[in-house]
């Protein structure tokens, strides 16, 4: 049986066992593909990180297309319907691990890029591809330092093009032109520790921290904006006490986390934050650590392409979206360059026996040239 | 080097390594001594805890010495700068496990009776021990069964003097006269788990506790008496969370305590404490564990008599307490028994170098002496 040149592609992505950090030589198969459309390529391996960034063109606006080989674990295979790195279609599902998050998109993207250049061997500005073997890891030696690379280039993407999975019923029907900031915080709250039966002798943190996070917890931080939820606070971890039931303890672990819109910055919510603590007459350590900043694409050429591409291709009036998790978006957006995520749907994404339709991969290759064209022609 | 009765006895108590619920012969030389004396002894052995019942005299009320042979763990034996089952003398210092909690107040009792017995054959009333080799354990099947056994039985102890070491900085400055109640709780309250960046989909079962915990914290629960210091509400341990830092946790656990006067009881406890758990609509499991009822013997003959015992042997107008944690003194005051807690200085108790003034238990002796006298003649 004979597969699109974008399912097959695919498949032969998924096939390759990338778990992070490794790429198993899916980049060199797309690196070959784009080095014979006539795109420069520069492999950018970081420490134990396998990047690259392939440009075609000579001047003029920078499209590039960012996305990872790399997946995330299976765990145990024997939790698989079928083995996840054998890709099989059946009842039109691609089936592996990589299917929708996000090999799919890879493909979709260089066979897109190879049907336009077909068609526009001299199109306008630059074609550009930013990919990484390390988005689902630490994200360290990945696309932050690939863009570290560019800065130096004084090379600056103008629209960005993120593949992660954005849809939620069908290809096309969300796309993400931004996402909420992410800000981490450890608290450790202070007391002394001492015997329930002498609680005059000792202070109890969690009694203190109690009505301190109760506030936090209450806080409006602020009501969002058109493009943004308000800004939520949750504690996702609280551990204090010593096992025993007739010891006051000595401190107690919280930790929190904010996602936050682009009404609020990092440092708001930490002064903010503190001074709730404070107010409480807290003792306490903190430690802050920052995931990402907020970033918007607001309607504009970028957006406007994607929303005609999927509306031509798939009839979709698409819903602009900032919800959700992060994506390697958050270090691309700083240096100024629009960018939007579009990609499969995400409904299986770092599950067991993840899927994706396989029809969908094929318009959202159309979908993808047709990004191209309303940009670069 | 030849030492008091009462140091003798004592070191000979501390040599038998006697850790909870092992009694090791402690009893059998005490019963030894007693039936001496013409006590009818009543071995009660319950399960794996060696207990006694023994008593003198045909009629009238029942003084009962009340306390345990059992000691706690020694830990690490390296840890100790002497043997813990080596009892020895030093600058007037007996050193080993169980030396002030409780096998001095044992000797003292046993030689103050042969002591008091000797003068005073035909004394009023009768002399009983109630001795356990499970206080420091689980006391499930020492003090409360012979309490039931007693019951059985329809003997009533008028007046019990329990051998805890109550004092503070010498013999006999503090006497419990009573002791607080305690009740444990385990809370569970139970939420929606989920991922941080979709809170709307979750709900956080730490942001729901934290309001409801901080008023339980805040609230005047009593104001204590003339006899009790007001009642204390304290969080021994908080634990909610996956670890993972993006993940809403499903459920948090709370474990927490009453210390609790005689102006309350336990079903007002849990009343008001889930009345407020309510008024805050959370979905919670709840457990309540009642580990003793509050008890106070007022002024009256027992109190007399030890205070009085205590100013002609020591010259201390010793202070009435109820602070501190619990004795088996909780299972025999509620059969209507006045019950004092008087023994030596417990600075070193459940201590590495567990250690007690050589002299105080032989001043123990005589004030046990001078109690006996004073209610029985």
């Amino acid at each position: 049986m004979s597969h699109s040149p974008t399912l097959q592609l695919a498949m032969d992505l998924i096939s390759r066992p990338s778990v992070t950090p490794e790429d198993e030589g899916c980049q060199a198969l797309m690196c070959e593909r784009l080095s014979a459309l006539g795109f420069t390529i520069h492999n950018l391996r970081f420490d134990d990180v396998d990047n690259f960034w392939a440009i075609r063109g000579d001047s003029g606006p920078i499209f590039a297309f960012a996305g990872h080989t790399d997946v995330v674990p299976t765990g145990p295979e024997s939790n698989w319907q079928r083995p996840p790195f054998e890709p099989v279609i059946e009842n039109d599902m691609l089936y592996g691990r990589g299917a929708a998050d996000m090999k799919g998109s890879l493909a979709a993207m260089v066979v897109a890029v190879e049907n336009f250049v077909a068609a526009h061997p001299d199109h306008n500005g630059r074609i550009a591809f930013l990919i990484t073997s390390d988005e689902e890891g630490p994200a360290i030696n990945g696309t932050v330092k690939v863009v570290e690379w560019l800065e130096e280039r004084e090379e600056k993407i103008t629209w960005c093009l993120v593949g992660e999975p954005s849809s939620t019923h069908q290809v096309g029907d969300v796309i993400k032109n931004g996402r909420r900031g992410s800000l981490g915080c450890e608290l450790k709250v202070k007391g002394i520790q001492g015997h329930v039966a002498y609680p005059h002798l000792a202070r109890n943190p969690i009694h203190q921290a109690a009505p301190a996070l109760a506030e936090l917890a209450a806080e409006e931080w602020d009501q969002g904006n058109d493009f943004f939820p308000a800004t939520s606070f949750q504690i996702s971890n609280m551990n204090g006490g010593t096992g025993a039931t007739n010891v006051i303890p000595g401190d107690v672990d919280v930790v929190f986390n904010f996602r936050f819109s682009t009404e609020l910055n990092e440092e708001q919510l930490r002064q903010r934050s503190e001074a709730i603590l404070d107010k409480h007459q807290l003792e306490y350590d903190i430690n802050w650590k920052l995931s990402g900043h907020p970033f918007l694409t607001p309607e504009g050429p970028l957006v406007d392409a994607a929303v005609s591409a999927i509306k031509a291709v798939c009839d979709i009036d698409t819903e602009l979206s900032t919800a959700g998790g992060t994506s390697d978006g958050r270090f691309i957006a700083p240096t100024g360059a629009q960018v939007l995520e579009l990609g499969p749907v995400n409904a299986t994404i770092h599950k067991v026996d993840e899927c994706v339709c396989a029809s969908d991969l094929d318009k959202l290759q159309e979908v993808y040239q047709g990004i191209l064209k309303n940009l670069l022609t």
